[in-house]
């Protein structure tokens, strides 16, 4: 990857990502590396849109968000502090003492289990070393993205189907493409029911996970499951992949429900969608569930399903809108600046 | 507990209860003994009556229920059986070889996680010894109600605050009374988010558990866990009680979620019920969820906070109606047959 013309500012476009096989529990939060290796495919749709332009010395980072209006506005605290240190760990990355005003935009729901930071610091870092002219490897742009402190967004550097193994060590803390976008067409029916910030944050979710009493057992379970993901992956078989992945969804939310204290991400429609879910399998749709942290379901099916599944959750109640994603690419360098 | 005049012919009427820690995994399905002990509260309101009357030589057995408009009509199928058996063994246990004529009625729903089975078998247990003249003492009597199938019947023998020991044997398979009702006026508020009979059954549940990854693990908690209940029990401290109890409902919903087949018993209104009790609790109101297998919530608070939990839960879209009931005493015997 590398800036397009225009250097000293720069814009990118990542994708969000629904892990498969999900990381709960972190074992260096300051590294960013997590207790167990997560398995996840990139999506096509859901996406974080950065633009990132060098100032002139001595000014401050400025971090804007487009707002609905299309105007941008400046960052919440919390969210701009994130983006600066990210901005000043790529400069210092690149031997450069460097500020930079960014702006950044999600077509989608933004903290509510969707991987938005994900997408958005996967764009952000990509945005910001294009606008520093930099070349880098997607090897190394994993693990530069993923100090951002959004560990998954070391998978969202890659398209397709990707492993983010849990490295031993700083450098070893990347993703590895499993297959490309092309390999398997699979869907991603994302029912909405709540598409507000969930009120605790991954981050915190993954520091009380050690906490619940079954934490561990799920630790024990996941090397078993991760090589079934693997194989279904390398095999394109959804009746492989589909209940280990629905399974291990479930017992990841019974970790936080039964963390101390308690974190219950699930709310009346994710019981609504599981439900119906099971429903459509009965009549032999092959769809299953999986749900990031919050209350949203991702629905996984093949394309000739998609429909049938989207219409079927879409007429639930709790439902408030659906959006139909799919297996996709990785992020890209375009001119299409947000200032 | 003797049968009332009128030998032949005897009605009781037992309480349903709510279980503080409960059993959830059966070790010898025949003796009807549980994997751990369990402890309850012996309810006020929600009841079974049962008359039972011997036949002529030669008659089988029938089975009854009074339907809403009053009327007897036979039972089904599977529930007829399971009380002719139980008629039959408590003949045997009493030396006689007679058949009866049993009616049965519930005044609250019916295999919906409200017990049902506990206080419907302990009144046909009851009903039947007195309709044989038969005097005996609630030990033996819990010990003759649990081999009905409903081990929980085990504890609505006694009022007020009750353990189930897990026995190592058939006749030490009996409840003991921890507190009579008086001791202790504590409120359960039933949030009733569906009165429809669940789809999976107590006994299937039981079955399955030892199946979750994570049965193990909850089986280890327990012991604490109920010394916890027995000491806020012996100090009527509904703060010591309340987490403990709420934490361990919710795990045993998740061991059945993560059962094999998995059951998922809650539906959304029993998240809404949750959520609305945290919110109480962080207002200041003492309330504490317990969930039975099946989606309706049961909310243990003190008689000065019942108003304000019932008025909150009631309020909530999923939660059909609430039932107001409270600490309640021993089975009875009397004279209001239902035929």
């Amino acid at each position: 990857m590398k800036a397009k013309s225009g250097g000293g500012k720069a814009s990118a476009v990542a994708a969000a990502n629904i892990a498969f096989i999900k990381y709960w529990g972190i074992r260096d939060e300051r590294l960013v590396l997590p207790v167990n290796p997560s398995i996840s495919m990139t999506l096509r749709s859901c996406l974080s849109r950065c633009t990132a332009e060098l100032l002139d010395d001595g000014a401050e980072t400025q971090v804007f968000l487009r707002t609905e209006s299309g105007e941008l506005a400046p960052a919440p605290d919390g969210f701009a502090n994130g983006v600066r240190e990210q901005v000043e760990r790529l400069c210092e990355w690149a031997g450069e003492s460097r500020s930079m005003r960014i702006a950044a935009h999600n077509n989608f729901p933004t903290g509510a289990g969707l991987a938005s930071s994900a997408s958005g610091f996967t764009a952000l870092t990509v945005a910001v070393l294009g606008a520093l002219g930099r070349e880098v490897d997607p090897t190394e742009m994993s693990v530069l993205a993923r100090r951002s402190g959004s560990g998954s967004a070391a998978r969202s550097v890659f398209g397709g189907y990707v492993e983010w193994p849990a490295g031993e060590s700083e450098d070893a803390g990347h993703g590895v493409q499993l297959a490309p976008p092309e390999y398997w067409d699979l869907c991603n029916v994302v029912a909405i029911v709540d598409p507000r910030p969930k009120s605790v944050s991954s981050r915190e979710g993954h520091r009380l996970a050690p906490s619940s009493p079954y934490y561990q057992r799920r630790q024990e379970e996941l090397p078993g499951r991760l090589e079934i993901v693997r194989r279904a992956i390398a095999a394109r078989d959804l009746e492989l992949l589909g209940p280990v992945i629905e399974k291990d969804a479930v017992e990841l939310h019974l970790v936080a429900m039964s963390s101390r204290r308690p974190i219950f991400y699930w709310q009346a429609g994710t019981l609504a969608v599981l439900e119906a879910a099971r429903q459509l399998r009965s009549q032999g749709v092959q769809v299953y569930c999986t749900i990031d942290a919050g209350p949203n379901v991702h629905l996984i099916c093949r394309p000739e399903d998609e429909e049938a599944v989207a219409e079927t959750v879409e007429r639930l109640a709790q439902v408030e809108f659906v959006i139909r994603d799919r297996v996709g690419g990785p992020p890209t360098l375009d001119d299409r600046h947000l200032f």
